[in-house]
């Protein structure tokens, strides 16, 4: 690598609201996104929702002049809805599909069925090794009372976690997607905190879009008021985030978003708003810079997001075994209640009403069998959840009680790899 | 580090056949093998099917003062069974559920409900940075007619796959499990070829225990002659496997298992036999060693068990959508059976007979939905797996093409940080 050497990538972000029947005008935001994406020719084209393998495969057709290499991230039952378009060769992918993703009886809200999951793609670009991830968190539909606030603390959790570990030999780490987290949510701070990623709208000192970064706007005619709920003006809930390994800079040139309508000021490309964004990399010698935020100095904050996200999981945890403990009377009872139907009909009393609570009652033997091997299930995994997490705590109070000096063996033993230099 | 520096590392494993209620002399087997790890002091003992929780926790305690770091890896319903006990502090943990692992109505095989999985643990031993690795695979109940073979080589890819690319820094990598694969089956090779990992039974010039290294013997009195079935003589299935950067040697200096009873001619610890292994891992300048199954030369037995592995996943993959279609056709029947029997109801024809017919009928159409959908995703894990094998298959075959010059630019850089030297 040259001392003058620059890479420059335009990253595109879009969660494509792609739900086959349900989402409107699909086909047509389809074929215009597509339009778009080949007149622009980004790097690395990263969408969300792009639930219809049918739609991804129409992309694939008409965008392969442009974008030879693509993927999608296949996952669940209906998918993770993850999808890929590069301009340059795809060295290397896989994918972690989150072990908490919701509840399969909350049917309507649909997200378990999609298996949710981050995506990881290897780039070589220019002699750099570039990690690329894209993910889509579990939606949050009440805020005031977020049933699942757990579980997307756990997945921010899962997802800092397959960057840390999956990263630490790349040059460069990006990751895009829909968070469904706001800025100062607890999972979105746990997972900068923990993988050291910056945001490119917080880091660039050119941003054009909409007010705040938002990147769901009432503006945008797809999205209804009442699901911006306490937020009139909107929510910014899609990121691009990344960091450079030490000996390298990297800085979002630009940053911009589509504001409410497509770059032509036609109709929207989706319900959210698409992110666009030129990443510099650039040589530089390391440097030691101890930010508010970053470096040995950092301990604080670390401690603090970690503490914070052990007491949601552990609640969280407290929840599901109670729910496992309500079902499991439920079998109870509902084993009780066969026993004295089947007692009723073989008696000859009142033996056709018998017949027909039959069914309703082995019903509730079997779902509430299920739902408690479920919410054990829940428990289980937010207790490895809390466990991973409390030994990171652990291993960040140690780091503080030695001191400064003693830091870089162990704290930053844990971070190896994660630190991004500062631009 | 030294240039005469030398890492000596103890380790043991065994699958501890841990069953709650259904293993014999569990008790007794689990405190004498927590003597006998206290006498031996190794630096690591990981161990599967702990699957009683308070097993663990007896083990934490009693180890406490020979092994201060342990962890338990939690998942699924049952828990995926492995642990760990460690001399040296665990910097880091975390794991990767396998997505496919068995069917859940396959109840009497219980496999579905462990969430088997891979346990990764981040040692720093002499300044370098160990990766090891605990998992247990899918087992195999008829070897003759496997239904989880496309699973099990599934899983076999899962695992290469996470220890690719979360060891891409690690200076040793380190995997002990029980595979539930013969050392020449195909999720075997696959795994091997893939990570480039040196087992320690062939590797080592010491070994010392049962015929060919056998891992379930018919002396152990705890092992059933039919579950050997037609390999009367034993069968090795759990293993030690290892690599080294480039700039290390590491060799297995001595290997032994147990053959059928503990070390001290007792009752056995175990269904399985215990493998202890000396690893010796030294300095040396980088070298650069084609042997028959690692460096350029390699591409043709890596491109060929991936040939392999794509063939039986996908294999799997059209009998996953067969089972999708052949429940489809059931929801479709029960629903037309429900619909009569309502008919028959309430036109007052066999009244009781119709609605005794209800409760199975209703279970028919859940039963099969749940089946429907529980293939569908399957077929989509496969395809998922089918896709990543294609793309390492494309770039091997592109590595042929262009010829040994082209082919670090190209294959190895799939395998970067993953090529062991030769001892």
């Amino acid at each position: 690598m040259k001392p003058n050497f620059t890479l420059r990538l335009r990253v595109f972000n879009l969660n494509c609201w792609g739900i086959p029947y349900l989402s409107k005008h699909r086909a047509d935001r389809v074929k215009r996104l597509g339009d778009f994406l080949n007149m622009e020719s980004f790097d690395l084209a990263l969408l969300e929702e792009v639930w219809s393998e049918q739609d991804f495969q129409y992309l694939r057709q008409k965008l392969l002049p442009t974008y030879p290499a693509a993927h999608y991230f296949r996952s669940g039952i209906i998918g993770s809805g993850l999808c890929v378009f590069s301009k340059h060769p795809i060295q290397e992918f896989t994918q972690h599909v989150f072990t908490l993703n919701g509840y399969p009886y909350m049917i309507h809200h649909c997200d378990w069925f999609c298996g949710k999951a981050v995506g990881l793609l290897v780039l070589h670009l220019s002699g750099l090794v570039l990690n690329a991830y894209v993910t889509h968190l579990h939606a949050e539909y009440n805020r005031q009372k977020d049933i699942y606030l757990a579980h997307r603390v756990a997945q921010a959790w899962e997802l800092a976690q397959f960057i840390h570990h999956t990263s630490k030999k790349a040059d460069v780490v990006l990751l895009c997607g829909d968070l469904n987290l706001h800025p100062k949510d607890l999972g979105c701070r746990l997972l900068k905190e923990w993988t050291g990623l910056h945001d490119a709208y917080l880091e660039t000192r050119d941003f054009k879009g909409s007010e705040e970064g938002c990147t769901m706007v009432p503006k945008n005619c797809y999205v209804k008021q009442q699901e911006l709920g306490p937020f009139p003006l909107g929510i910014r809930i899609d990121y691009v985030l990344y960091k450079a390994v030490s000996g390298l800079y990297i800085s979002c040139k630009t940053l911009k978003t589509t504001t409410g309508h497509d770059p032509y000021s036609g109709p929207p490309f989706s319900d959210h708003e698409a992110l666009m964004a030129t990443l510099c990399v650039r040589h530089s010698p390391p440097q030691h810079n101890p930010s508010p935020t970053h470096g040995p100095a950092e301990s604080s904050p670390l401690t603090s997001v970690l503490r914070e996200a052990w007491a949601e999981v552990d609640q969280g945890m407290a929840q599901a075994r109670w729910w496992a403990t309500v079902a499991g009377y439920a079998i109870g009872l509902g084993l009780l209640l066969l026993a004295l139907l089947c007692a009723l009909a073989a008696g000859g009393w009142i033996r056709e009403a018998a017949l027909l609570l039959w069914t309703p009652n082995v019903g509730l033997v079997l779902g509430a069998g299920a739902f408690h091997l479920f919410h054990m299930q829940e428990a289980k995994s937010l207790c490895k959840t809390r466990t991973e997490l409390q030994h990171v705590l652990g291993r960040a109070r140690e780091a503080q009680d030695l001191g400064p000096e003693s830091q870089p063996a162990l704290l930053l033993g844990q971070q190896e790899g994660d630190r991004a230099e500062e631009q």
